[in-house]
């Protein structure tokens, strides 16, 4: 059976690579899967943590549909609510003053489309819908998640850089990136646009912390700030009540809130992250992003050197910037690597070859010679991975599928 | 603030009844909400089985996306896909036959509208949105959850019984009813109709189980099953392979789907109830739906007689039928008492005289002599509501506002 946001593997063109000649050099035949960015790979972080990420919940425990009665965001657990703002206040990644109100949401999948109704829900039923737009190459999902209800508030409008209509609209600023790993800023930059920073992987493993992140919309996901993508919990920080307030009614209806059982596993996991990097301690281990980025920057030189030595494909090169929260100028590690194929050949396909399964650069507004592979996966797909890449050798006999 | 779902206490105007006269009747002046259906009234059966329903999850589990990969419904956990199966099995009220597909949602919110996604989205984009319709008085969220986004796919259209429109359509089933308990069968039944039956409440607690439903798309909500409204946890059984994994699709698109702390608790709970519905011993304890039952039976009973004391009011006379859970003849218990004001005034101003919040007749497609009480509410308010009521006798000197 088919299953969509898992993708199949599907059949492709014959791209005869070396490592077609030579099967024997892969240690493994099956099909390793670097579409998605499940991030699996911090699952041996959280298992050395022992007990002190455990929650137990009894049966009569977070019955009532409120957590918070009275307060604009009624379904928000007050904890959650503190453990996000202490977070962001320990990693200096965004502001997060008492005027910003916190939205949570069942994944900022779901706040992304609860910002999309609270920008666009006001706006005359007379009128066309909102143009949504992001600078290409943008994240894979927004125009499916923008355009699946053929909704008459808001319609997904393309690729940033060539969005010339007048009047109001919504530019989606991803940064960094997915899936090309840029820090970005708005592009069209016109009167009546309302913007929304899209700021997943804007933490210490993926990219150097240089400030507080200071927008009108942010969103962040747990799955991606620390691996739990399965609890399902991302929120939004917003500077206008009215449209923090307008989200809340779009989650109401949508799902009248979100699972009190992952907003307090969320709230205990990020508190745990935020203690131990206040730990000043001599002999503290590790913290969570720095962990992160030991193994985002060992994996991202493994990846670059495999790609330099098999020479066909390139890579985005990142400037190094000083961390704020690292305390040193480090290199960005983002959790995808967009690979480019040097001869302008069908990158996903010949990956398929090596049963490496990505998401090609037309599914973010580009050219097949791109492709996108998840940096977060288990270690031992990351090896196959490496294993596979460097047996292509440079050797591609049938190309431009 | 004004909390949407909590809905705030609005002035009204005056209506003078002899409880305004002797406030010194009412035991206590605050405001009592019985305008939503949150079920609170069970935490204290849920209190007293201790650690038998108790989990706990360590911070490296259910990290994945993914709950089973592979499976057309992939972030539902086979954990909670059986238990749903055996609590219908055992109480007798679906049919869950190895040919019928389970999907989980956030809530039976989400599954409503990943419903009406999968019955509309095939449709030629170039015709009306598809009509949905519901017999009066409908739940009241539907017309809402149905437009706010408005959608080109599927559109509201008011109460089936005076629905004309030729052509494709969509009627929710909902039995028992929400707001007034009845037992419904479709009422368009013309060629071109799908059907969803909303059965969150058929449960022994509510209504005698007197076979398994057995329809195309059923759906049901832990909410109201066992009374954890803050997990967010709902189900559709679903006969139609194809329209199952359309709503997959919609669940994938709108939060990538569902929280699995919630899951695995839903599936703890549920396999709980089985365990003590399915236990013989002699010395045995009241199961869940018996213990629901009992109070369900012993509100309505003294709620019954208030309404009939004061005069003021009536309420729904529902038929003793045969229970195949329990088994034997019980009387209908529904989650919601449907009061009609015997003198055509506006019942839900004359209870907000009383500080009683209700949610009236209009808000279902009806009239304001109408207003829905939950039933659900904790003991010390319910009492509070009976006291009030009594409080009324029939003295009311300036009505009809």
């Amino acid at each position: 059976m088919v299953v969509g946001f898992e993708k199949a593997v599907s059949a492709t063109k014959s791209v005869v690579t070396s490592a077609k000649k030579a099967p024997t050099t892969l240690s493994s035949d099956r099909v390793i899967n670097f579409a998605r960015g499940d991030p699996t790979m911090y699952e041996s972080y959280w298992r050395q943590m022992g007990e002190k990420c455990t929650i137990v919940i009894s049966g009569h425990n977070l019955m009532s549909y409120f957590s918070n009665a009275g307060h604009f965001c009624w379904f928000l657990m007050p904890e959650l609510d503190r453990a996000i703002r202490r977070l962001h206040c320990v990693v200096g990644n965004a502001v997060v003053d008492d005027d910003r109100y916190i939205v949570v949401g069942n994944g900022s999948t779901q706040l992304f489309q609860a910002v999309l109704y609270a920008l666009s829900s006001s706006y005359d039923p007379d009128t066309e819908p909102l143009s949504v737009v992001a600078a290409a190459p943008f994240y894979s999902s927004y125009p499916e998640e923008t355009d699946f209800l053929r909704s008459g508030l808001y319609k997904w409008a393309g690729d940033a850089y060539s969005f010339d209509k007048d009047g109001a609209y919504i530019e989606v600023v991803t940064s960094p990136n997915n899936p090309d790993g840029a820090i970005r800023e708005a592009v069209v930059n016109r009167d009546g646009g309302k913007l929304i920073h899209d700021l997943a992987y804007y933490w210490p493993q993926y990219t150097p912390i240089t400030g507080k992140a200071d927008n009108d919309i942010m969103l962040f996901t747990f799955s991606k700030a620390t691996g739990h993508a399965g609890s399902r919990i991302g929120w939004a920080i917003v500077k206008d009540i009215e449209v923090a307030t307008k989200m809340v009614k779009f989650m109401e209806l949508s799902s009248i809130g979100v699972s009190k059982e992952s907003q307090l596993r969320a709230a205990k996991i990020l508190e745990v992250i935020s203690d131990d990097c206040q730990n000043s301690a001599p002999d503290k281990e590790e913290n969570f992003f720095e962990y992160g980025h030991r193994l985002m920057s060992d994996r991202w030189e493994k990846l670059r050197e495999v790609v330099k030595r098999n020479g066909v494909f390139s890579l985005p090169k990142y400037p190094q910037d000083y961390c704020n929260f690292i305390g040193k100028y480090t290199d960005p590690s983002p959790a995808f690597a967009w690979l480019k194929s040097k001869d302008g050949l069908n990158c996903d396909n010949l990956l398929r070859e090596l049963k490496i399964v990505t998401r090609g650069g037309t599914n973010f507004g580009v050219d097949s010679n791109y492709t996108r592979i998840s940096m977060l996966s288990p270690d031992e797909d990351f090896n196959l991975l490496l294993e596979r890449l460097s047996a292509i050798k440079g050797t591609i006999i049938n190309g431009n599928n």
